[in-house]
């Protein structure tokens, strides 16, 4: 069984939600990597009471607990002090401490403040972690079951704490077997769908499933310790299957992958080709995620269909979309000189793209060289939503047009 | 005393560090802003143990739990499952969650799967919170001192269910005297520059200034509970002075406001106006910040100067962009038929766009009516940092031009 680690916060900008607490996730990412098993994340504030009751129970529930914040030079960093009274330690002054934290003054050329003097004071036994970033010295010591290591609050200064200090004697204390997570990223399934088409592959009891949907939706298979690596290429290549073209890139095989535009990228890179994009729901969010890529050379925005219609001299009468998109694509592909079109449409009225409980359908035609992809769903939702839906949908079917022409 | 709340969230995707648990910031914002003191997040995984140990925990200790994740259709899904054992409550089908399911499905021209049929099982005495937006109803019991409210973890979902189903009932259960917070919003002075400048205001010690920068820099003042009105405005209007144009809204006085596109909404829907844009180095990202807005009739985006001066038919030698902006600003406002044109454009080539230890200077010329106003903007760092202060600086250039024209 792997070690238990946690997470401990301590600052009232997190319990008061002035911050999002990305140090827990950072560190948790890092912890989960190398084998730890990370039960917990809690974040308190400046009382002291609650910080000592809080690292009195961490140390007998976890064998390893990565702290961040507290450790600063003001009245309400509480760390050292919560410590030395849940463990019954006293502070000792640390000279070492105090002389780097000087030196740091006297590199920027000013006097250290009286504040921070106190700074320098840790739990007797503690082992002294160098802040090569900042001022405040981090420290690290047993109680009990559970090994804690605290950390600064300023991300920049913790990162380089646990990376340098941390990190490097982890797999001296601990014994770690890093499970193995693989990740496939889907788009144009829910959750549910995609439940029941996985159904029918066997996943070894051994292996765990889960699932997260955020803009796409991904798969997580979590293998054990040195599972085989052929019997985690066949299981991964079974589920693939069962999802076809909806999986459009595969993490934890090796190659990095990234988001959706990170997979049309390679494909446009590798092609050289370009892309012009006429975009009406999605209101220049396709065109804004493309960003950093070399090969969107043009996109347009217009609010209206009758805009749309005018700005391409097609007749008012005319209200195939289809045949709309087709048209326009083929004007972009000629007035742009890009070898692409992309062009999306829907026919509803503003009314409708505004309410909520209303839906759109939305068309998204893909002209690349001759070759014509049409891809058609329905968005619901707030205006926000349909938005982004509409701009996720549209990529995919420039991605997918790669695999799937229809003439 | 304020009454205690916590924050409890549920899912491995944040114990794992995949995403930074953003809900339970957003929550204990809304929740220190009513007047609940918010002493502990927690965050734990998918084991059930954990869960029911956490539940019976908080329990205890908290007036108020917020509990976020969970909900969902899948095997690990577990909050139900974990409260009906914390609190020895069976769970029973709750026949009006499952017809909203139900209905939910049949919007969309899908089948129910199977699978969701669980989500319409809470436990027993519980108020159902209805979803508007997902499939997954919260719920809400009272278990020895605390009042528990369970919402999905998808954070549109939950913002909604928040503010339409939790946010009305506090009141009445909870004796609250919130202090009040009042926020200035700026944009286009950093947070060094706006401390000088408010350094010659005296605050009183009982008020609490605090600063946030994000898009905007955001100046809080938060006053204790029936702090006196003419005290607080006259505060808020002496700090105000300091900064003048540069404050776009202020919050907490009353009129609730938003963000500086919802500013700029107010100001071009009550002139009637409507907007043709050019984007460069925003690329799309202004106009899709405009959605939900009626006045942004057409927004077009070019990679290069090249393209911008062949699509405008300006002679390639001509490189004074002021000059340029100008000729693209009225060639706009005529073919798109609009009174308001804005256009935005850098020197620099790609390579310097992409480079984050290069800046690009932007342009941004508004032509309203017959009135120009002309803003630039040096902007450094990543090429998605410089894509979105392009789009607020343009955008701000717009709100700008209603107070400072020049011809």
């Amino acid at each position: 069984m792997n070690p238990l680690l946690e997470i401990f916060s301590q600052g009232e900008e997190i319990t008061r939600g002035q911050i999002a607490d990305t140090n827990a996730a950072w560190l948790s990412q890092q912890a989960v990597q190398i084998g730890f098993t990370v039960t917990r994340h809690t974040a308190v504030g400046d009382k002291l009471d609650d910080l000592v009751a809080l690292l009195q129970e961490i140390a007998q529930r976890a064998d390893c607990c990565l702290c961040t914040g507290g450790l600063g030079p003001t009245s309400d960093d509480l760390t050292a002090e919560a410590v030395a009274k849940a463990f019954d330690l006293p502070l000792v002054f640390d000279a070492i401490a105090f002389m780097q934290m000087k030196q740091f003054f006297a590199n920027r050329n000013r006097t250290m403040p009286e504040s921070n003097t106190k700074q320098a004071l840790l739990p007797k036994g503690a082992q002294r972690l160098d802040n090569s970033l900042g001022t405040a010295p981090g420290f690290a010591l047993k109680y009990q079951r559970c090994w804690f290591a605290f950390m600064p609050g300023v991300p920049s200064e913790m990162r380089q704490m646990y990376l340098e200090k941390i990190l490097p004697s982890l797999p001296n204390r601990f014994d770690l077997h890093p499970e193995r997570l693989v990740t496939l990223k889907t788009i144009g399934l829910g959750e549910s769908v995609i439940q029941e088409r996985i159904a029918a592959v066997v996943i070894p009891s051994e292996v765990q499933l889960g699932f997260r949907a955020a803009e796409d939706v991904q798969i997580k298979l979590l293998f054990p310790f040195a599972y085989p690596e052929t019997a985690i290429r066949h299981l991964v290549d079974e589920i693939a299957e069962q999802l076809g073209d909806c999986v459009f890139a595969i993490d934890g095989l090796g190659e990095e992958t990234g988001d959706l535009v990170a997979t049309i990228d390679k494909l446009m890179t590798q092609g050289r080709h370009t892309l012009a994009v006429l975009e009406t729901a999605s209101q220049g969010l396709l065109a804004a995620k493309c960003i950093g890529t070399e090969w969107l050379l043009s996109a347009s925005y217009e609010q209206s269909l009758i805009r749309v219609k005018g700005k391409f001299s097609i007749a008012d009468t005319s209200d195939d979309l289809t045949i709309i998109a087709k048209t326009i694509a083929w004007q972009l592909q000629q007035q742009q000189n890009v070898d692409f079109a992309l062009v999306q449409l829907y026919g509803e009225d503003r009314v409708t793209l505004l309410d909520k409980d209303k839906s759109i359908v939305v068309h998204s035609l893909m002209l690349a060289g001759d070759q014509y992809y049409h891809a058609v769903h329905t968005i619901s939702g707030t205006v926000q939503r349909k938005q982004k839906q509409a701009a996720l949908m549209s990529l995919d079917a420039l991605r997918r047009c790669f695999f799937n022409p229809d003439r």
